[in-house]
């Protein structure tokens, strides 16, 4: 048994939703926003107030009476995000803003018994490091590289960590009482994005990242798609080089899929091959002074990450595909191959356009995504999708 | 102005959903389905009774009380839904489960203000022809090959019938007082099926048809996944021959997009410039009879509706995908390789697998489609994505 993320009611939930969703917000915007009477509301919200969760902000425009609108406090609860994505194991702490306080890391374990333990030390260590930001904590999220449970508690395989049927969630809320969510990393990411990103509110939009592997997610309809079978996403492995194209074997069984082309490891594994540097900064400065053959590793990455960028967007229809990438990648030949082949496969519509933006990795993207994953829940409660 | 489609409140649409979406219910299990006190379901239950959308059915099981349970009345609305698919137009009138009581075929105009004046000729026409079955109108649906706005009533692009920004939808509801909603193609079909199809209930699904053109669909948590701007599922045009792999140019600009290798016109094209019988029940005889050109090109077809049905099946991960098929390709070279192909790219997961089904046009489906998109808004309200 997971322990209960929060005391909040629905209709507290359906406030505290409304504000993280569309930003600060009067009294009289909540009651039309929710179609509830202003005294229903009002009552909400003298409760929300009481518990330290929303806080009230004056807002004076020009000379009228002040209009008092309701935020969400930064300190009204905070989060532990854990990335396994790599090794080491990042842990964050933050606050209902997103904002960090602490971080710890630890080595990435593999065998499940000594990963939880670990995992419940590095804890400890990250609460003891966070001190007084560390009060009101909510929840941990764990983002890891495979696929996850319904319920987000067990991890369901992860090739990276050798794992199956993991049930890492439940074992780190029995030990630290707090509610624990595992997710994709992927996904992880992107409800970062909608909760504190520049995307938030976006109904529709995809994620996608270059790192060591390929990962992906969209919000659909508002809410995150993660397929029947909790598979969505799935791009490191479409099909992007057909048979005797100079297709390679993927560590899936099948040939062609877009990481073995256009992952950071299938580049840096091109470039051993052509005795070129492996480093992706030393081959893109490379690429960048016309050497033919890091301009041809790079350029065929790009160009398979761009069709598969195209096939996203003629599937999904976003309002914007984010794809975070290695800076240096984002001005050369790989990011210009990008644009050019997604641009040319995809259906041309007047005035409507689905926007590509390169953002870069900051170091915590998949822990602050973790943490937010448990934010999301202590807003949206834990039926949330 | 679009009339208003229904005089009922949004408590007696959340019944009139919920038995929609899950069969037959109780009030008991109406009132736990809904979170609302039995009190409260009895008086909207009620109300239903009263104006006969709603019939009681009691059901006996074994020795104990009977229970009573309530189900749509297949005669509390008719609806009509119009298909410009193709040419003739098709209409058909259908009641609240589906059943066609009356068909009218029209020529299907291309100048707009024609076929406004000749679809409500034929709408006049259906309804005498439907008799008793009229009565109840409740909407109009239209499927159209195209896109359409987001509030369903103009045509936005239409390559088909050379139409741009066509408010078709105002103005039928203008001529005939009934609520109008326009659709793409492929969209109305999945609604349809969402509705009355065996995959009624699937939280997620995809829907492909292979015609003279590709259309493609996908509900995703329960709904309709339109995309930002309504261009989801546009499978036609994903790249599946990569450039110097015999892509041909596509009427998009492009090369190498689906519908330029899969569709029936693409089949059709590539069996005549091959010197071979363009008619596909024929060209698919010769395919079984070993005949090699024949069995190149629908193989070659085959092949790519599978990889775009596995790039489908990683974006999103669906529980089904319906493949709509002329019956003769089922069971042939194109069928065959169309599940070869896609079995090959599709990651596997231990005890985890997206069906893929296949099913026969039928000659109604598109306007039964249309149908069911007016008994969609009619059940779930104007407001429903």
């Amino acid at each position: 048994m997971q322990p209960r993320p929060s005391t909040l009611s629905a209709g507290h939930r359906q406030i505290l939703s409304a504000i993280s969703r569309e930003g600060s917000r009067s009294r009289t915007e909540l009651a039309t926003l929710l179609g509830l009477s202003k005294a229903t509301i009002s009552g909400l919200v003298r409760d929300l107030l009481a518990q330290n969760i929303l806080c009230e902000q004056e807002l004076i425009f020009g000379v009228g009476r002040p209009s008092v609108s309701l935020a969400v406090r930064a300190d009204a609860a905070s989060f532990i995000g854990i990335s396994l994505q790599q090794d080491p194991a990042v842990l964050l702490l933050t606050d209902l803003h997103g904002t960090v306080h602490a971080r710890v890391e630890i080595p990435r374990l593999s065998d499940p018994e000594q990963a939880i333990r670990s995992l419940a030390d590095g804890i400890l260590q990250l609460r003891e490091e966070a001190g007084d930001a560390a009060e009101r904590l909510s929840g941990i999220g764990i983002a890891l590289p495979g696929f996850v449970s319904h319920d987000r508690h067990t991890c369901v395989t992860c090739t990276a960590l050798g794992w199956r049927n993991v049930n890492i969630g439940t074992a780190l809320a029995e030990r630290t009482g707090l509610p624990t969510w595992v997710e994709n990393d992927a996904n992880a990411l992107i409800l970062g994005e909608q909760l504190f990103g520049t995307l938030r509110g976006s109904p529709d939009f995809s994620m996608v990242f270059v790192s060591h592997g390929i990962g992906c997610a969209h919000i659909v309809n508002g809410r995150l798609l993660r397929g029947h079978f909790g598979g969505a996403g799935e791009l490191s492995h479409a099909p992007v080089a057909l048979e005797g194209f100079g297709a390679l074997p993927c560590r899936c069984g099948n040939k062609g899929c877009l990481e073995t082309v256009a992952s950071l490891l299938a580049i840096s594994n091109a470039a051993h091959r052509a005795g070129q540097p492996t480093d992706i900064s030393t081959l893109t400065a490379l690429a960048a002074k016309g050497q033919p053959e890091p301009l041809a590793i790079l350029h065929q990455a790009g160009s398979a990450m761009g069709l598969a960028t195209a096939q996203l967007i003629q599937m999904l229809d976003p309002s914007h595909v984010v794809v975070m990438l290695d800076s240096v990648l984002h001005d050369s030949v790989f990011g210009h191959a990008l644009l050019k082949e997604a641009e040319t496969h995809i259906l041309h519509r007047a005035g409507v356009r689905t926007m590509i933006h390169f953002r870069d990795f900051a170091a915590e993207s998949f822990a602050g995504g973790a943490a937010s994953l448990a934010a999301h829940y202590f807003i949206f409660g834990p039926e949330a999708g």
